[in-house]
């Protein structure tokens, strides 16, 4: 039988998909580039982001409408462009990514740099192209902005660069995975509280469960790169180890991984019991962990 | 005798300056990566799009605050991100920028894509911590990614790769320039017209003008690039001609890319006329048009 949160998943994966997609295709400019945003953006993936806005909307009872599609979809156009850049040879220097060639790898590096480049820019486009009021457009980009700038994201990245060959402690790890992955979870709580009106206080809390989810999340990506294989991720695997990228599973080892994993999504749960008191349904929330953090690879 | 435009610059270019230095040095975030931000948007240049903006303020009488030069500084800091990228190995692989050695020659290639990735996003976050309205804040931030996104700027450089050692029409040459280097500039013609609340009928003329001193602005670029050495100009000269680009005096001669730079400059005074009528001042603009449009090089 389906979960709550799969049979979500079903009714709006393929809606924001065709928003993806249709929201490319009519932008004007030049073909090739069309081309490369949309080779990138359509090769799937689990769209955890956007949904994350969608789910939040739907327990606060928010009206699922085409700007909260839109709102959700700019968030994907801007994870897709930080994996575009992510891939480059000069960074991670990956071939595969979401199971197909990574974008240089089909368009070249110039092509790859510039396609990334769009779609960061193309993000707040989509966001001010809504009708939403104006109050929420200045600020649903002036988070996302912040999340993913250099204050961030791009912060993340930069330190995990210059981590490489580094051994870091806990507490830097934690930071480094703060901006590089937990800002843009964070940002699409906060969005998906903003579009819904949530009050000071349940946001307070979502921004709680952020947190914990974020570091969920990251946890178990890095135990992933350790356990899975090529074929079940569709990107290179065991890359952090032998590079020498810092990890929860290199710091602490496998199982210390899993139990500081088990304890984010304990305090993620503790998070949304709360959040359920202040009137939030949370469903969706408790499947995102069951799904994406406590799911065990076989 | 300096000229007004001389002395507005005179006014406000250290503060323009002293405030990208100091919004950049206080944002949080890892160190590497906030200098060589820092690195590339304090190595000068001229600063004409923010400069813009400020004239237009000046010209419709509107206050110089502290939005204003926000909103100034945030297109500096999108214009040097499309500069680090442009700069690029993969893109023009040039190693001189403003004097001194390009970003990725200096950090790496790896900083350099995300220096340029920090200060475009940054950009918005710029904008968004102004004091300004929020329908002014969503109004701008919405331009400035149409300016620049994928139905413009990174169009343009998409189609100025895509066009090489190929012969582009005159219509093409116009339509790869009105993206790569017109819709920044039209965009900072619009965004002092926000400011300064100016009439529909006044912007549409501000429109026409940007268009023609944007097309003016970038024929003068080509002819530099013809006429002038890399001392006068702070980066690799001659480039066009051996790396086949498609410019105006390569497409119609030196002396057809100065009549095509007369035409331009004749319609863009043409709209400053009109502006005038309209009730504007038009000495600064006026200036920006003698100073780099009509200056001849020895």
């Amino acid at each position: 039988m389906k979960s709550e949160l799969e049979r979500f998943q079903l009714q709006h994966l393929s809606v924001l998909n065709d928003y993806l997609e249709s929201y490319l295709s009519n932008l004007n400019g030049e073909r090739t580039l069309k081309d490369a945003m949309l080779y990138s953006v359509s090769a799937g993936g689990k769209r955890i982001r956007p949904m994350l806005i969608l789910a939040i909307c739907c327990e606060s009872r928010r009206k699922i409408d085409k700007d909260v599609y839109a709102v959700a979809a700019s968030l994907e156009l801007l994870h897709t462009y930080s994996l575009i850049h992510d891939d480059l040879p000069e960074m991670d220097n990956d071939d595969l990514r979401r199971g197909q060639l990574t974008n240089h790898k089909k368009f070249g590096q110039a092509i790859a740099v510039l396609a990334g480049d769009g779609l960061l820019t193309t993000a707040f486009e989509c966001i001010g192209k809504t009708n939403l009021d104006d109050s929420i457009k200045a600020t649903l980009m002036s988070a996302l902005a912040k999340a993913a700038g250099p204050q961030g994201m791009v912060s993340g990245q930069v330190a995990d660069i210059q981590g490489e060959n580094k051994q870091l402690t806990l507490a830097q790890l934690q930071e480094l995975h703060q901006c590089k992955t937990g800002a843009l979870i964070d940002y699409s709580c906060y969005a998906g509280g903003v579009l819904s009106a949530l009050s000071a206080a349940q946001q307070a809390e979502l921004h709680q469960f952020a947190m914990s989810f974020g570091l969920a999340f990251q946890i178990y990506d890095d135990i992933l790169d350790v356990v899975s294989t090529e074929k079940q991720m569709g990107k290179a695997v065991h890359k952090d180890q032998s590079e020498h990228k810092n990890t929860y599973p290199e710091l602490m080892g496998l199982d210390g991984a899993y139990r500081q994993l088990d304890a984010a999504i304990l305090k993620a749960q503790a998070s949304l019991d709360i959040l359920e008191k202040m009137g939030m349904k949370t469903e969706l929330l408790s499947g995102f962990l069951d799904y994406f953090a406590r799911r065990k690879i076989k």
